[in-house]
Formats: structure tokens, C-alpha cells, sequence
């Protein structure tokens, strides 16, 4: 007879979370979704239940007592453009982690699976704080985010809770946001117009958004501890991935490399360890770069196609 | 023409927080003091104004908002014996400092002073965690402490907010908890109890609590930032100060060293860098340790010759 298995997931109108959903329902988990406001369809397939909450200023630990989540998986945090990196709010979402951290560990949560960033890999390597010297070129953001992973595997050693880390570096494919550089620079050449794109030399650890979700659910279901990548573990330049963006839509002619200057923040490299993921979870990535970006080529082709059937665009 | 500083101080019913009051007063601040209780006696001289708040549930935000202080001075965090080391109380604290600094910086206050431990030092030269390793041996009290100083420095870089963090060792004199190892063994010794001690061989940093408050508002009233140990930068053993406590006392003869064994998390050395205070602050301890024992001892023995005149004892 199989243990019941209730997860509570922050975050679940985002992209990450939304993939995550249908994965959980199907690995056997009653689903409690949490977002600010619940999807136009209403809930998801394979949500349970869907709670409108506000993470920031609802309380969290009623829900946590109501819910009596047995497992939990924290992705929710500030991703606005151009305030994620250094606003205010980053310490809002660290209060918020740490608070529902704190919920799930009192009401009896077995396991947590809370969610960080290969930004946090700027810091790693860094020595700690010095007189006045924080970690040089390290955003608020990351340093919320390595700050919450510490506080919290601290916390876990001394509760006894089974507790992991799940590092995202470059999730993409369908439903990512239209602002982010795939879907822009495919939407723009599916239109007809130029991506007018940096020289694209940043490299980056890709991975396609069903395996990101697999390896999430993958990771909540097995007992590794700590900081994992989620992550192919291999690096592909930006501009690579543009190039074939360019060759499966047909419009190599519209792609613009090198016309706009590198953001301040952009790191030249950022690429996971895929170790932990293959040795101690036991899970590999699935979908090719190729196939990935084809299968998202594709999507926005529907997409737009039909968008222009709808009688109100 | 001096210009308006309005200091908030948070735990000032606290052993330091107490003694920083007066100082800041003498120094032209006008004082609002946070503290979940009102002291008996009302207001502590200096105060203009103290707030019943409970740091860990009331709003900071519309206080900071009313009060617009120019400076704050955040001591509170939880201190009791048993609980402070691993409670979850920890995340909760981290999440409080979170809030103030926030609240803080969003209303225009341009100098903030954070309390931090040497209990940190042990995670100074720690690499930062690998995989499922939360730094070894290190509190959760210790870690929450530090990533507090590094989500707050790299908040302050990123918002231009003057941020210092002082770092406490073990501050003693008039007015300590009474649980604590010098009160507790000056009133044994007094009482004509033995006191039963541990060996003592850990090496501590001294400070006693005048030179703790001043020193504390040296740094405010300076421009440095980033974390400075309020220290007195010298080791001494344990031991010798309960052989010190003896000695003026009187009463060698019932201090048991080594009869009780060592707890688990007893560091065997705490001591800070007194450079950064001498340097960047410009200031240096005033009352040696001998002195400081004395005045103790004395504050003590008054203390136990008023308390037998009571008539409810």
C-alpha cells in the first residue's frame, strides 16, 4: 500500500512550476498548488487543489497546518526584469523562504526541495566577506539566494528534516515567458523582423523545460541532500543557440549578432555540475538542444498561427 | 547648526542594548527604543520614546515609518540558553533583521548597525557548502548570523545604505543575565556556594559591557562598513578569569575547575581582531580585565546586600 504523498508548490503559475504539476499528479502526489491568483482555466490538470496565496503577506502557516503537506517544493520568488537582480524584494522572498521553511519543518514535512540559481555560482568560489568587501559583482539576488541554501541546510541538520537545493540554470521551451531571449528571438523571426542580439559569447547550460520538471520531481523523490544542478552540465555559447534558432525557423537573414552591447551583469559562463544529478538522483537529460529548440520553434509557430485565427487580435 | 539624528534601537531591554541608551543619549541621539515589554521602572534615562513591539510579529514597517530614524541600531535576535543555538527561532530572527533593514532603508535611514557573534568565526574559513554539506559543526545560530551580514552587505551596496556589522564576543559586567558563567559564578562564590566549572581551557574575548556600548556607538558615529568585531582582540583562558573571580572574592577555595565536562558546542577559541575598531573607528578598550572583574564582583555584592534587606526574600 503506498504511503500518501501531499506536495505543497510555490510558484505554480510560473514556468517551472506549471511543468512541474502534471509530473507530481502522475508520480502518484496530491497536488496543492500556490499561486497569487488562480490560472483564467482554473486549476491545472492534476491540481488537487489551488490556493491563492501571497507568499509575502499571506500566512503561510495556517496554510502549512490546513495543507499537512508531506512534501514541499519552494519555487516562487521575485523574476521581474530588472528588479530581481538587486531590488529590495530579494529579501522579502528570503524572509518568505525561510518562513515557509519553518511552517513545513513544524507541521511535519518529510521533504523539501526549495529552488536556487546558477547564479549562485559567482559566489562559490569566492572567500568569504572581508571588511566592507561584499562577494565582488555578486548580485543581492544570488546572495539571497546562497544565504537562504545556507541558513536552511543548517536548519535542516539540526531538525531532521531531509532537505535539497535544486540549482536552475537556463530552463527553456514552451510557456517560458515572451521576455526571455528564446521566445523573443523566435517570436521576432517567425514575424518576419530582425533579433537584433549581443555577440552572443556568454555560455550558458541549457535544458529543456519537460527535463528541468523530470529532474525536479526526480530530485524531490530521492534522498540526496544539498545543493544539486539541475543542469545538462554542458556549456553551449549563446550565440550557438541563436544560430540554430535562426536555421530551423529559415531566417538566418534576420538574426543580428553582435548589435547590442553585453548587459553589466551578463557572467561569461555559467554551467552546472550534472554529477549529482546523474550519481546521486539517478537522472539524465532527455531532450537534445536541438530537439528542444525545434519543439519550441514549433510551439510558437502554433501559437502565433493561432493567435492570428482569434477574433480579437 | 548639529544636525536631527534619531536613533532606533532594537532589543534595548537586552544587557547591551541597555547600556548603548545612555551613551547614545550623551551623544545628541534622540532614542526610540523597541522592546517587547516596557521596563518596570519606565523608560530607561535617555530614552525619548520606547516601543512595545514584538520584532518577531508587529508591523516594523509602519514604525520605521513614523519614527524616521536617521540610524538604527538592531541588537535584538533570540538569546535563550537551550533554544538559540538550534531553534528554528533562528529563521525568524534572520527574517525580523530582513524586515528592519528593509523598512529602513525604504524610509531614508542612512546609517544602520547590525549585531552579529564571533560565533560566526567558525564558519569564516570554511569553503562554502558542497554538495550536502552544511558547514560542519557551525550553529544554526552562527549561520544565520552570517548569512544575514551577507544578504544585508550586498543590499546595502546595491541601495547605498551606509551598513556596518559589529560582531559580539563575550561581553560581561552589571546587568548580565544572571544564567550567564561570570554572574552565575560571582554569586555562587559570594553566597559561600562552590561553583562547579568546567575546565576552562577555552579561550575567550573578554570585553567589559561600558567598553561594548562604546565601542558599539564609535562604529555607529563612524563611517565604517562591513563586519568589525567589537573585541578586545586578546584571548584569555576561561580559567583564568574564574581564577581572577576567585581571587577577588575571597574564596578560591570553592571554585571546582574541571568538575564539569565541556558541551558539545563549547568552541575551544573565540577571539576577535581588535584592528579594524582601532583603525577604522579609532577606538580602543578602557577598562582592563581586572578592573572590569572588580567593578562586576562589586556591582554583585551591592546587588545581594540590597536584595537580603528585601522584604519579600
Amino acid at each position: 500500500m503506498a504511503e500518501s504523498k501531499v506536495v505543497l508548490v510555490t510558484g505554480a503559475s510560473g514556468f517551472v512550476g506549471g511543468a512541474c504539476l502534471p509530473i507530481l499528479a502522475e508520480r502518484g502526489y496530491v497536488v496543492h498548488a500556490l499561486g497569487r491568483r488562480l490560472p483564467v482555466g482554473g486549476p491545472p490538470p492534476g491540481v488537487s487543489r489551488w490556493h491563492e496565496v501571497d507568499l509575502l503577506s499571506d500566512s503561510v502557516e495556517r496554510l502549512v497546518a490546513a495543507v499537512a503537506p508531506t512534501h514541499v517544493v519552494h519555487l516562487a520568488w521575485v523574476t521581474e526584469r530588472g528588479r530581481f537582480w538587486l531590488g529590495l524584494e530579494n529579501l522579502s522572498w528570503v524572509e518568505a523562504s525561510l518562513r515557509l521553511f519553518g511552517a513545513a519543518a513544524r507541521h511535519g514535512a518529510r521533504r523539501l526541495l526549495f529552488v536556487g540559481s546558477g547564479a549562485e555560482y559567482a559566489l562559490t568560489n569566492e572567500p568569504s566577506g572581508g571588511p566592507g568587501q561584499p562577494g565582488a559583482g555578486s548580485s543581492l539576488y544570488a546572495v539571497s539566494k546562497d544565504a537562504t541554501r545556507r541558513v536552511l541546510e543548517a536548519a535542516a541538520a539540526a531538525h531532521g528534516v531531509s532537505f535539497a537545493w535544486a540549482r536552475l540554470f537556463f530552463p527553456y521551451g514552451p510557456g517560458d515567458a515572451a521576455d526571455k531571449l528564446v521566445p523573443t528571438v523566435i517570436q521576432s523571426l517567425l514575424a518576419g523582423r530582425a533579433a537584433e542580439c549581443t555577440a552572443g559569447t556568454q555560455v550558458r547550460d541549457l535544458l529543456y523545460i519537460e527535463d528541468v520538471a523530470e529532474a525536479l520531481v526526480a530530485v524531490l523523490d530521492s534522498p540526496a541532500s544539498g545543493p544539486i544542478d539541475i543542469a545538462s552540465g554542458v556549456g553551449v555559447a549563446l550565440r550557438d543557440v541563436l544560430l540554430r534558432i535562426a536555421a530551423i525557423t529559415g531566417r538566418a537573414d534576420l538574426l543580428r549578432l553582435g548589435v547590442r552591447p553585453m548587459a553589466a551583469h551578463e557572467a561569461p559562463r555559467w554551467v552546472g555540475a550534472a554529477d549529482r544529478l546523474r550519481d546521486d538522483v539517478g537522472w539524465q537529460p532527455k531532450v537534445a538542444l536541438d530537439d528542444g529548440l525545434s519543439r519550441t520553434v514549433e510551439y510558437h509557430r502554433r501559437a502565433s498561427a493561432a493567435g492570428l485565427q482569434r477574433p480579437d487580435r
